[in-house]
């Protein structure tokens, strides 16, 4: 932590009071919560670090009746040691508190539209995305994104420590890359272009530049419902690699980079550099994690619940999560593979098996409740994705650079992507993967609703 | 490094070789370049740990010769010292070979169309962008885009320990945010919307939920010219921070962080991390930054070159390399800040200097030669806000969440952003932007150029 220079004062953080403890300090930071109990007056002050208890007595008691919700603050006073009977543990600096000798208002807020200080957030989702700019600030929602930080950054530390090369891919494209009709369209200039499905076929084509590469990408789906589960923009973890021995190494990768985001998550709690405000959903994979087809799925399912879908080309929401409840039951966690989807549920660039040409050498990784990882193996062979582009009803001047790649030389290679926001809403238990993302993007919203007349009865 | 795992044989990556001199090894990777002396043919082949030399006696030097450049090969053989006099200080392996004993390939390439094998490259840059799959394997071209990672990764470790948090915002935008006709148009469900310019307004909104914030972020401009400096989609390195004392603790921290991406750079490339294919620029900042006002800055210019731009309320490019060039002899480094722009020339959330509200708390950092950074104060008072709004002929209407923010508690903030492109071009000299782009996008192109006819005279 670096302090801002100044000519006087040091500002002081709220945390590091726990080590300032008789000392006198300068913090500055926003007004969370107040309360009065007779003539003493406590607010709960925020800044970066965390939280901590101001507490004001005698003339100045009244000054925190004055404060609005979120003030923006200067707080001078001395760290005291709480009574033993005051302990918070909840907070990280529960056992100090600053006892107020001036306060000055460096921003006034305006009267907050709903209640702000609750420890609950008790408002609808609408509402809740009508007002982010604030309830973003609740310590309820707040710590969310400071897990998404994690979950990213632990995706990003594994990938390097096995040789994978961070790389950064446009999300303008000439055509729909991946078939379906779900895309955005741009006007860009005189023509027409394209949001970026994922950024699928330019890691392709830097696996035979860098061999193994990464990317945090921007994904657009121009999803004409409104789910708990599809963002129309959402953060794409993607990898891809070559030299594979077998399209299982696909999923062994998938599988450390999930428990090394898992396990890069547990330590940080453990170190308290992240603050679980909401109860993290961290199972421990300590088996390998079960590898089944989709067929085998199917008869899993169909024994369980007694309801037949082995005809079905791929699993409902609700058969996932059973077969997640069947996994935790095999193995003690929620994670299972289903393996070998049909052909026609995949993309062009999908390796049919070879053993069995309808099916498909692709996987998703299913966790806790959802679909955490799709990946497969992809064609590396020239001709072979010419004929499949045929199939698909495409033309080969639509993937010019993509086909270049693998004219020339391409080793057999694989990937995956993972949602971002579906992990970091499965992992804390959230129901609606708007919650996750920071600012959400659907058919009813870019920030501010559109208006009443627009909505459309919305299905989960 | 991980290995792949294999029933008989574990595959060993070029680098490895070094420690690995009279032992049997298994590499997989690309033919880069192959050469006949008499009965004895070479290849220099490529993985993603670098390139090593295979040597080929006897009745495997005829195989060498009917490779294809780019070629996917599995290679068994011995790892040898080289003869003193065959020593190649130019690859990390320039001190051992190969001595191949299996050659087997994995997938062949088709003929190259250009001259892949060179040491150098020497075509074009349209048409180098027309076989962008294939160039980008080139070892001029390659290392370029790991100095970008790199880049990338100094800007986040500095921010990282300054206390700043990740955030990850979107890039669909219901108006066009910074003003200005530049903006890409998106057909979004039966509404329209915009390719964002910049991250700008929601990483100001997220100073008041995580007080310091940076982004790795996707910025679009519809740049109706084809220039060097220009693309239409590039990645923006985005800081913001709030409880600055003033407004030059924002140019202290970018000064910290161009600094500190320099140095990172710099003990990568002594400790053979990156490997410098072309020659970096990196400069030695060894003097504080000088901070002079636009206004001194063309006192400066007229004096050096004798041309009146003092009226102007921007500089050219031209001057901006003068400027870097004055900061060279001034303090030994091509860096300076410019400050102080006038009013109209900086988006409307930008901070007016209280003692001239005609110009601005602004700055652009203008090293080597060109701007790297651009920042400055932002107005955090609701209303001084909602006036500059309506003088910038907008609506808070478009402003809705933005504003939210501003009213209900922001402290004195401010921030920055690095085009990470240009940063790249300048640290290594290249000429062009496009060059330090994997996939550029411009008004002639989207992966593939446009139909020649559609091709307007370019300017610089």
């Amino acid at each position: 932590m670096v302090r801002q220079s100044s000519p006087q004062v040091v500002r002081n953080l709220a945390k590091e009071c726990n080590d300032l403890i008789g000392k006198h300090v300068l913090l500055k930071g926003w007004v969370e919560r107040t309360r009065t109990h007779g003539k003493v007056a406590f607010f709960d002050f925020r800044d970066r670090s965390g939280i901590i208890q101001v507490t004001a007595h005698e003339n100045l008691a009244p000054k925190i009746a004055e404060l609005s919700l979120q003030d923006v603050v200067r707080v001078e006073g001395e760290v005291r040691s709480r009574d033993e009977r005051y302990i918070n543990p909840e907070i990280e600096t529960g056992k100090i508190e600053v006892h107020l000798e001036k306060l000055t208002i460096i921003s006034k807020a305006a009267e907050m539209p709903f209640d702000m200080g609750g420890k609950e957030l008790s408002i609808e989702l609408p509402t809740l995305l009508d007002l982010r700019s604030l309830t973003l600030r609740h310590p309820k929602i707040l710590p969310i994104f400071k897990l998404q930080e994690a979950i990213v950054q632990g995706f990003r530390e594994i990938l390097k420590n096995e040789g994978f090369t961070e790389i950064f891919v446009p999300t303008i494209v000439s055509s729909a890359t991946e078939g379906g009709a779900e895309v955005f369209e741009i006007k860009y200039y005189d023509r027409k272009a394209y949001l970026a499905q994922s950024p699928q076929l330019y890691k392709q084509i830097m696996t035979s530049v860098f061999e193994r590469v990464f990317t945090v990408a921007h994904a657009y789906r121009a999803e004409p419902s409104v789910t708990t589960r599809h963002l129309s923009e959402y953060i794409s973890l993607d990898a891809e690699f070559g030299f594979i021995d077998g399209w299982t190494d696909l999923m062994d990768m998938a599988e450390k980079v999930t428990i090394s985001i898992i396990e890069n998550i547990r330590s940080r709690v453990q170190n308290r550099e992240l603050n679980p405000a909401k109860k993290f959903n961290l199972p421990e994979i300590k088996k390998k994690i079960l590898r089944v087809k989709l067929q085998e799925a199917q008869d899993i399912l169909f024994k369980r619940t007694k309801v037949d879908h082995r005809d079905q080309p791929d699993l409902e929401p609700s058969e996932e999560q059973e077969m997640c409840q069947w996994a935790l039951e095999e193995t003690g966690a929620p994670f299972v593979f289903i393996t070998h989807y049909p052909k026609k549920k995949r993309p062009f660039y999908t390796m049919p098996d070879p053993r069995d040409p309808e099916y498909t050498l692709s996987f998703d990784l299913i966790g806790i409740s959802e679909e955490w990882v799709t990946g497969g193996q992809r064609i590396n062979d020239y001709n072979m994705l010419l004929e499949h582009i045929e199939e698909w009803k495409n033309t080969p001047e639509n993937f010019e650079l993509y086909l270049q790649a693998f004219k020339y030389g391409m080793p057999p290679e694989g990937g995956f992507a993972m949602g971002l926001e579906r992990i970091t809403k499965d992992l804390l238990g959230l129901s609606n993967v708007r919650e996750a993302s920071l600012f959400p993007r659907d058919m009813e919203r870019i920030d501010q609703r559109f208006s009443v007349q627009s909505h459309i009865s919305s299905k989960k």
